[in-house]
């Protein structure tokens, strides 16, 4: 690439660095790039992460050394996330919503790139502090909530499927207790989805009793792996149930009560928020 | 905001038009966003708009007049994007990745955000010179696929199921024969997930015969809805089949042979890169 100037290498670094999230770079390679000194490049990642800490857009980690360079954390603070998810537990709270069962509908709202793409990122603001190798998640609705957590901490996507699929090759199959409906599902994922050991964030759209959560949970032991952490987009607890299946996991929205009789729902930021729900 | 000076104005323009691609920004907006004139904003769009040309970034599209302001529409040149499905095309070429049946697998391929992202913007760009109201999919691998898509059309994701669900509300369920294996399937789209009369960019991970795609057009006909285009990520074609069922598609690579006896796989890019093949 040609020499170029302040101006135009601020601007490419910004493209760049937002296209590789959690990823180091280190500073000869932008100085190759523009045929530019360290020191100025240096001087150009400062006022990159300066207006990337007013505008609440993420933090730029730079490590000094040999080893060193930049490396781009996409972070939403959890006064500008909980915004956010008012204005989205606003929008869940339509009454048009509510589906026979006191299921809600909101295959729209997760079909929303720019709602997903602020939602993933809430989730790796809130596991940003932990290194996780892969984000799972188990068919159908929770894929792309997956998938744009996963963007926004550059680590690869791992989909339990319902049944055994020829295209994954040989798979682990096991049986849980619909923690809900009480009824027996198969879930399984295939052998070379997932190394042993590995550390994983499972994220799901929605969780009642916690019963499938707690499905891929077993399922990882199977694959000697740890759960580091759970998020669920929305959680609603059934009055009548004795307990979650599971303890540890984030919601970012709680659907405290659905009456199909008077039409009516109400959906309040989830327990990610309760550190700042008094302010 | 406070008064913001060139060089963060910048790059907060980059890293806000980047997160709203297709979004019409008026100019106004962000002189008052940095208490600038529009003359100076101008000045700003202009620098980046050729950083964006120059990189391959995308397109800064700037409108004149009362009801004016600046688009960026991610957009990757043929010639760039057939780079990236060079790379692809070598990682899925790989013999470790027959499976029994003569399917490769590629479920890691697809569960990597950066790759997703790549492969949603060369979709995003055959098709940008259409207006489309959705991408479709039908689950499951193929979701993070027009997930990726969608994202830089902004427009958002439908997801047909392979069955009914109570999440779903009320659905339109047709029968499909798939055109490889000849057995009659199912799949199901909620009422409200798709308006009547939109235009439909359909989105999937693997085409044999094209029953699949077939199947989401006939049910597209259920909604007076109009199929403008179809884009597969790879296609494998059958020595054995006398015919395609669907004819107007993209495809980016082509699975030319797997020979399962010894393990042999070839995988070239698809029809989309035909006009520079020759190059």
């Amino acid at each position: 690439m040609k020499k170029l100037k302040r101006p135009y290498r601020i601007i490419d670094m910004t493209q760049y660095l937002i296209a590789r999230p959690h990823t180091l770079v280190p500073l000869t390679y932008f100085a190759d790039r523009y045929q530019s000194a360290k020191s100025s490049i240096s001087e150009d990642l400062a006022i990159i992460k300066e207006l990337f800490e007013i505008e609440d857009v993420g933090e730029l980690l730079t490590l000094a050394g040999a080893a060193g360079g930049v490396k781009y954390i996409p972070r939403i603070s959890r006064q500008g996330a909980f915004q956010m998810m008012e204005d989205i537990c606003a929008e869940l709270s339509q009454p048009e919503r509510i589906l026979p069962g006191g299921y809600l509908y909101m295959s729209d709202i997760l079909g929303q790139p720019r709602t997903l793409n602020q939602v993933g990122k809430i989730f790796a603001s809130a596991f940003s502090d932990q290194h996780f190798d892969c984000v799972m998640t188990v068919e159908t609705k929770g894929i792309p909530l997956a998938y744009a957590t996963a963007t926004h901490l550059n680590i690869p996507v791992v989909i339990v499927r319902r049944d055994n699929k020829v295209t994954e090759g040989s798979a682990v199959s096991i049986n849980y207790v619909s923690g809900s409906s009480k009824r027996i599902q198969t879930m399984s994922l295939g052998r070379r989805a997932l190394q042993e050991g590995s550390n994983v964030l499972i994220i799901d759209d929605f969780m009642k009793a916690g019963g499938t959560i707690r499905g891929m949970m077993d399922l990882l032991q199977e694959f000697n792996a740890h759960v580091g952490g759970v998020g669920v987009f929305v959680e609603a607890k059934d009055p009548d149930q004795r307990e979650l299946l599971i303890e540890d996991y984030i919601s970012l929205a709680d659907l405290t009560m659905v009456d199909v009789k008077n039409k009516a729902v109400t959906v309040k930021p989830g327990n990610y928020f309760t550190p700042i729900q008094g302010e």
